[in-house]
């Protein structure tokens, strides 16, 4: 149920914003799949021989689906095209705590367009995702390739740039001295490049500060003062917000280890614990299906790593107890009485209540037993002295109370009870 | 959006009666799949050896899954255990229309409790799915496979139940006739056997009727006069709901190709589209999970054909063909108007209201089309003259008109517009 809830919070933000549901197969031709997301993830790739002799396999992600997907059906659609995704994917790897072989992924992408607007906007979705899961401190924290690209240019190690970015982005993971081990080691980088290049990475300040002194950095570079427009332009909006001071911020030294990505880069870190990681993070890229088709397909999306963000929930205590969608147990007495509390069943339903009728009429102790355990919040109890007078007894299960109710009216008096909790039974 | 939106009535009608969603891993070790569903199920099953050289198939149906999760878990969940299960299963078999090598399928049962008040809710959750899809004529036709095994009792022809059962379950298909000469050809039943069979599975009339006939014809068999007990109570109950006269039938010929129904059995016609096949199954079974434990696990339920259905509404013009879930569109006229535009974005979805922001300051006529293709609600327009007054255009895209509304009023103006038809567009 925590579960759902996650993926209905992100239904129904990433609706909110025009994002449309889209799914594809979980099974793709291995040639659409392999050799799109490197060595490491072809090999984890789940591929069979089907019936058909079709060389087949299990999507590890939901970028290259959209990718094949989007080279497709672009015509069609037409742009910019909104989606999300929400589904498994599979990967062949040793699982750990958070980590499994089947997991969900929760995309949601804006492509066909250039426009900082969908980067602005994307972040906006990020901010209110976390929001409405009920997050009260987190910091997204923004960052350009082209700002990275650029810094490495005035460095004179764009050459370099791959190695650069994929040693920075373990930089939380493994601290700065290993970085920088990393980076003459396996990179070949002259040990002071390397030490400029973290040192202008970790800068620290308000985004304000950080943007001047970006600009200082970046004279001359016209990638690099691109990146930084788009960066003052997000600020800016954000500025109208009205979000806590560190609700997003400039970190120059994030890189995402993803190859694709050429703008905007976003990690979500959650204030009450960080170590868990980011739990959404995306970026802007600036085609997509350069592998399906000739059509340039720019674009920009984040991702929220559910089963993530559910390991956190759960460390943090803000996952419900209850294991019933429903409020309201209708226990049964008396089997002579079964259309009654099926009726009564309907009723609430009807009313809008969420009722489980109990199938069996067996010993009261071991009906409000299940309902504990379960996790009701009422329970409707009736025999036939009740039935005899057209009265229902309702108990409290979190008060303790017991009421006699008239038939007729425990709907309402259902209905106004719930009402301030309304939505912790649905 | 069409799929989503069956998903979403089926979440919130099975949530209603106190199911709980569970999932299961798409793959599962081939042993637990396989020897399930019969020699036909395992020869569509997909399967492959793992990186692991773990031998795993991915699932054909949820049914087998809920009896390895149910074997597994049962002591800690405790029983009656209601649970529903919406997800992509696979079968390697030839697609045709409206069958699909992966499809979505979506349970729900009652466990571990032999009560016929589970029976009669799931009769209930049939209904009430069907009618919060917005279907207004559809029939559930009822049977029991007790009073099935009664009248073969009684004609002397139990021993061939399994091929008799199989062979009137495509009564539908391909007629009386053919399945005469199946039950005599494939199953070698007498001839004058096979006829009565038929006779007795082809009674027509009111369920009252109907019932007191075969009370006659079961005279003697204690195995068919509790599956008659069992229909008299459940049709007792649905004379209390106000249905129209057709809604609930009983349909001695309905048998299902599944073995392992015991009890109650359904299946769901469309009345205006009755050739498409039942797009609501299921029944009573008596040891959900046999193979898997020793401990009995009766159970009954059923599983709405979402893809089926979604044919369906598309044939009978049911779907809509909005392909955005947000109501409105803002253009964008001026790209200095950038920060203006998002937070009008934010306005309105704070006030409920789903919103896409066009994220370039394109040719407005493009920006039109766009939104028509869409099939938006409503345009905003506001250019540097609007800004500069403090307002914005609203086109209403249905009807044609346009309106200027001061910019703080915009939201309210929108929740006003959209309240009549509130959920057409979420």
């Amino acid at each position: 149920m925590a579960r759902e809830r996650l993926i209905d919070i992100a239904r129904t933000v990433y609706r909110s914003y025009g994002f449309a549901p889209i799914d594809t197969p979980a099974l793709e031709y291995a040639e659409v799949l392999l050799g799109k997301g490197g060595e490491e993830s072809d090999k984890q790739v789940f591929r069979f021989t089907d019936q058909g002799e079709r060389d087949v396999a299990l999507r590890f992600d939901l970028t290259v689906p959209l990718a094949r997907f989007a080279a497709q059906y672009i015509q069609e659609l037409g742009t910019p095209f909104r989606r999300y995704h929400i589904g498994p994917v599979w990967r062949g790897e040793r699982p750990a705590r958070g980590r499994f072989r089947e997991f969900l992924q929760c995309d949601f992408d804006t492509i066909g367009t250039l426009s900082n607007t969908a980067d602005i906007e994307t972040l906006f979705v990020i901010n209110d995702l976390l929001e409405k899961i009920g997050i009260e401190r987190f910091t997204i924290r923004v960052n350009n390739r082209r700002v990275l690209n650029g810094l490495l240019e005035k460095c004179g190690l764009q050459e370099h740039a791959v190695t650069i970015l994929r040693s920075l982005d373990k930089l939380d993971k493994i601290g700065r001295d290993a970085v920088l081990q990393e980076m003459q080691e396996k990179g070949g980088i002259p040990a002071a490049g390397a030490s400029q290049v973290l040192d202008m990475a970790q800068l620290k300040g308000r985004p304000d500060e950080i943007l001047l002194a970006l600009d200082g950095m970046l004279q001359g570079s016209q990638t690099g003062q691109l990146g930084l427009e788009n960066l003052r332009e997000l600020f800016a909006c954000v500025g109208q917000c009205g979000w806590p001071a560190d609700r997003v911020l400039l970190d120059v030294s994030i890189a995402r280890g993803l190859d694709y990505y050429t703008g905007t880069i976003y990690e979500t870190i959650l204030g009450d614990l960080p170590g868990i990681g980011s739990v959404c993070s995306g970026g802007r890229y600036d085609n997509l299906a350069e592998l399906f088709t000739s059509q340039q397909l720019p674009g920009v999306g984040a991702s929220l790593g559910l089963d993530r963000m559910l390991a956190a929930l759960e460390e943090l205590g803000g996952t419900a107890k209850a294991t019933t969608p429903a409020p309201v147990l209708v226990t049964m007495l008396d089997a002579a009485g079964i259309p009654a509390y099926l009726q009564m069943g309907r009723n609430l339903r009807r009313a809008g209540i969420g009722t489980e009728v109990y199938p069996e009429a067996k010993n009261i102790g071991r009906q409000m037993k299940y309902a504990d355990k379960r996790g009701f919040r009422f329970c409707l109890i009736a025999g036939a002295d009740e039935f005899a007078a057209g009265t229902w007894q309702i108990r409290d299960l979190q008060q303790g109370a017991q009421v006699s109710v008239a038939a007729a009216e425990v709907p309402g008096y259902l209905v106004q009870a719930l009402t301030p909790a309304a939505t912790s039974g649905t």
